[in-house]
């Protein structure tokens, strides 16, 4: 049997089929043009699954069901996409207007929650049934894989490991709230950060490396100013590390998961950020050396790991 | 079917046997001594079971199991109380010491997760399946109920609510961290913050409520102080409420749990402690009013919810 999996996102949607192995057999994208009725996106999804059953001459009835990773506060029972800013959307019905095109199994879920089964399924954690994954981007979004099934929590709108507090009345968060996870290793939050150590320290290297531009400041420079021993530079990595690492501290004193992974550009960092945070890790997991501390990875499959994870929100 | 329940501590020892109905039908307990060697605590664990058995003319084949709650880093999948600082214990193989003594099976967890299933089968939260425990005493106790079972994290060492820190950088904490929720919501915490208070304001109420000795400071005396509308008192408490209702915010955009529960002394500030926790909730968890905000309840087995707890680890 195949499967398929949609990433809806701002920008595009994507969508692949996968067989049992978990391959991607065939693959295509379409701009999402979130400013349409919500109904007509969906329609388009539809068609481009259809396309693609097609392209791969798999008959419908061998397609076991297709799920779709939509950002924002998704209702899974439900089938219910409660609320996304990205594609302005508030209570739109994914799961019952998808249902309209294909009588398979539908199942919805939040984007982060699809990347981390991905990863689990086919990538980083392949070997693994237990993982948290955060997506560091724009914002932090959280994943958590229990016995290789995404966790929601027991009503809609669990699993946002971004939006817990770890800094009481600190940085403002785009939730509303206030220090917020996302709020300090969100590639977002890092760039802020660099910002202000530029601009507190005119001969950082971080100024040359934007041009003297800190509008151009991106999640790349301070690293590579770091990486040249400066000192304002090394700074701001080394904070951002630690937040890091206090915040999956958290996760693992809650979750004590097999793995935990991290996704984004941030990852270009490779086992330097990795190390990092695992050297901070075994001073702050509740129990020490006497409990388990999951090793952190970076995410392997990219833009894949979203429809590889929301077709595997049908389980065969 | 009849099950028996032990919930050790660190000055005694309770058990009690329950029925199908989770009525407690005996209940007993004993000093634990725990300087002794831990065989001999478990000898007399087993020995006040055995009793209570024999008291209550109840033939071993009907007993369906013991469980028992323990303080510290239990590994339950193992059997093993990894670490307890309370009774000094490490790395004892509680559940194959016990079974020298009983043929049923036997099962163990943290003290505040067998608290927390107590208060979900037949307390504060027995029409609900999905809740999240706070024991706010010297120290803070985590426990996490889904679907009816203690949720205890993939490998030993989760669940520790307690242990997620909130203030990076912040208090100290009894586990070695810095800015722990048990830093700031402990009642061992909320004295501290008193007397310090007290320190800082001479004419504070604080101070005569405790006959000018700050060592005789409590966690009553603030709720007291500012229920007289001692100035000072009433930043405490206000203070200790958002401390509070931040982190079962940030436990409630994880786990979205039916309910919220807390335990110990400040439950008896009752509806002034949960109204104005769950007033800061409805601004604080992610989503807003688009997703579900759970109630706050204080618990109301007191010590029976640890027997009862323990008892239900066995599954009928």
């Amino acid at each position: 049997m195949y499967r398929a999996g949609i990433d809806l996102g701002g920008t595009s949607i994507k969508a692949g089929i996968i067989d049992g192995q978990q391959r991607i057999l065939a693959h295509t994208s379409v701009p999402t043009r979130a400013e349409r009725p919500a109904e007509e996106v969906i329609a388009d999804m539809a068609a481009i699954v259809r396309q693609l059953l097609e392209q791969m001459q798999i008959e419908e009835d061998m397609l076991a069901g297709i799920g779709v990773g939509s950002p924002g506060l998704v209702d899974a029972d439900a089938g219910i996409v409660r609320y996304s800013n990205n594609i302005s959307w508030e209570n739109v019905a994914l799961v019952k207007e998808l249902k309209k095109y294909f009588a398979c199994e539908i199942r919805i879920s939040n984007d982060a929650n699809c990347a981390a089964l991905g990863e689990v399924k086919a990538g980083a954690a392949k070997d693994m049934s237990n993982a948290i994954l955060l997506t560091l981007g724009t914002g932090v979004g959280g994943g958590i894989i229990l016995n290789g099934r995404v966790f929601e929590g027991s009503n809609a709108g669990g699993a946002e490991l971004g939006h817990t507090s770890m800094v009481v009345g600190g940085e403002p968060c785009t939730c509303g709230r206030r220090g917020c996870v996302e709020a300090y290793v969100s590639a977002t939050a890092l760039i802020r950060d660099a910002k202000r150590a530029a601009a507190a320290d005119k001969k950082s290297l971080l100024n040359q490396l934007c041009d003297q531009r800190l509008e151009d400041m991106n999640g790349r420079i301070p690293f590579d100013a770091a990486l040249q021993g400066d000192k304002a530079a090394k700074e701001v990595v080394e904070n951002y590390y630690t937040y890091l690492a206090e915040a999956i501290a958290n996760y693992v004193n809650i979750f004590r998961p097999d793995v935990v992974l991290l996704s984004g550009g941030i990852c270009n960092q490779g086992t330097h950020l990795t190390k990092s945070v695992e050297e901070h890790l075994s001073f702050l997991c509740f129990g020490g050396d006497r409990a388990f501390v999951p090793p952190v990875r970076c995410a392997v499959l990219g833009n894949d790991a979203g429809v590889i994870g929301a077709a595997n929100l049908i389980v065969l």
